[in-house]
C-alpha cells in the first residue's frame, strides 16, 4: 500500500525560497522567543550584533579608503538596544583602529546599557556632550556617520526630541551614513521616501520591510540564528561564506 | 637646562617586546579588571571567547580535511566558565556546520552556565550521559575532542571526579585534542610534561606560563582587551590580521 504513495513523477526542482523581510511584529516575535525559549541574554545578543556591524563597517569602508587623514567615525547612538548596539560596535571598531565618538544623548538608566557605555569610556573613546547643529562640522571631522539610534521597537510616527533634531541634522550630511538594523525613523513596515537616506544598511537576524526598496550597500549581520526559528519564521537566509558573521545582500 | 637633558647619542631602536605569559594570580587580576571596572559582563566575554575557539577550530580542523565522513567533534565541558566557553564554542561550531556532541557531567546551578546550556539543546546538540570508558569507541565516533574542562582556576593539585577520571580517558584517544585556555589539569604556573597532551592549544586573552614550551598548533584567541588593559600587564600581545578575532602564534 505504502508503495502506492510514491510519487513516480518527476519531482520539480527545489527551488530556493526568497529572503523574508520582517514586519515589525514578527522581529518582536523572533527577539521574544530568543531571550525567553532559547535563553539568549541581551547583553550577548549585543555583544554578537554590535560585532558583527563593526566588521560591516571595516568592509563597506576599510581603513585605506578613508578620505580624511584620521580614521574618525561618529556613532549616534539611541536610548534603547539600536543605542547599546552602537556601543559594541564604536568599541570593537577601536579594536580595528579606527577613531570611533561617540554621541549619546540620553543614557538609559539600565545596567546592561551602562555597562556598554563604561566599556567604551575606559576604552578612551571620546563622547560629544552634543551634536554641532552646523553640517559641514561634521563633514569635515568625521568619514561617516553610523546611524545606531532607533530600531523596530521604536514608533516612527512620534519620533522624540532630541532624535527629532538629530534626524534632520543626518538629513543634511554629505559624508556617508550606515544605518544599524534599519534607517531611523523609518516605519518598519513600508517604504519610506523621506526620512534618511543611508549608504549602507546593516540589517540584523533578517532585513526588515522597509528594506524592499534599498538601494545602498546592504549586509544581512549577526549568524547565530538557531535553525528552528529560521524554520518557523521561513527565513530563507542566504548561506554564509566560511566563518563570516555577515553576507552582502 | 632642559637642553642638557637631551640625549644627543643615537638611541636603540624599539625593540619589540616578547610576548608575556600570565601566572595564575594574573589571570585572576586581569578578569576581576575586566568585570568589575572595564564593566564587562561574564556572559559576554564567554561569548567572545567561545566564539573566538569556534574559529579557530575551523582553522586548525577545516571540514573539509576531517577524516570521518560525518563531522563530529565531541565537547568536554567542565562546570566553571571553561565549560561554559566550550558550549558556546559547540553551539557556533553547529552554526558552522559541524556536528558537535558535547559531554557536560556536572551542570553547575548558576543562570549563565544554564543559559548556554539551553541554548546548545535548542540547537539540538546533544548531550552524552556518560563518557565511553572503551577508548576505542571515542576515536571511532570522532574527528577531535575539545578539552574545556578546567581553566586557571582550578587547583590542579586536587582534580574531583568525574573529571580525574575523563583527564585518564583523554590522556588515551588517539584523535586529535584541541584545548580551550589550557589543557585541563595542567599546573598554570608551570611546564608539565604528565598530563593531557593536546595537538592545538586556544590561548584566551594571552598564554598562560604552562604554555611556554607548548609544542602544537597554537592559538592566542579574543581580540577585544582594552589598550590600558595590556600595557597594565604588558602583554605585548601581536598584530592580528585584519579583523580575526585570533592568530597563530
Amino acid at each position: 500500500m505504502a508503495d502506492n504513495m510514491n510519487h513516480s513523477s518527476t519531482e520539480p526542482a527545489e527551488t530556493i525560497e526568497p529572503l523574508r523581510y520582517l514586519s515589525k511584529v514578527e522581529v518582536a516575535a523572533i527577539e521574544t522567543e530568543l531571550l525567553r525559549d532559547y535563553r539568549f541574554g541581551q547583553q550577548q545578543l549585543i555583544e554578537i550584533w554590535g560585532h558583527a556591524c563593526a566588521i560591516a563597517i571595516t568592509k563597506a569602508f576599510p581603513l585605506t579608503s578613508l578620505s580624511k587623514k584620521q580614521p574618525t567615525v561618529l556613532v549616534v547612538c539611541g536610548p534603547d538596544q539600536n543605542g547599546s548596539i552602537g556601543l559594541v560596535c564604536a568599541r570593537h571598531l577601536r579594536i580595528f583602529e579606527y577613531e570611533p565618538t561617540i554621541y549619546y544623548p540620553k543614557r538609559t538608566p539600565n545596567t546592561i546599557h551602562q555597562d556598554f557605555t563604561v566599556q567604551c569610556e575606559k576604552m578612551d573613546i571620546p563622547f560629544l556632550s552634543y551634536l554641532p547643529t552646523e553640517v559641514q562640522l561634521i563633514n569635515d571631522a568625521y568619514n561617516l556617520v553610523i546611524d545606531a539610534i532607533l530600531g523596530p521597537e521604536t514608533d516612527h510616527t512620534d519620533v522624540k526630541e532630541p532624535y527629532a533634531g538629530i534626524l534632520v541634522t543626518l538629513k543634511q550630511v554629505k559624508i556617508p551614513i550606515a544605518s544599524v538594523d534599519m534607517p531611523s525613523g523609518w516605519d518598519v513596515d513600508k517604504v519610506t521616501s523621506d526620512g534618511i537616506n543611508p549608504d549602507v544598511l546593516i540589517s540584523l537576524m533578517a532585513p526588515k520591510r522597509c528594506a524592499t526598496s534599498f538601494t545602498g550597500k546592504h549586509y544581512l549581520a549577526g549568524r547565530f540564528l538557531p535553525y528552528d526559528i529560521q524554520k518557523k519564521y521561513d527565513l530563507n537566509l542566504p548561506e554564509f561564506p566560511g566563518t563570516d558573521c555577515l553576507i552582502e545582500l
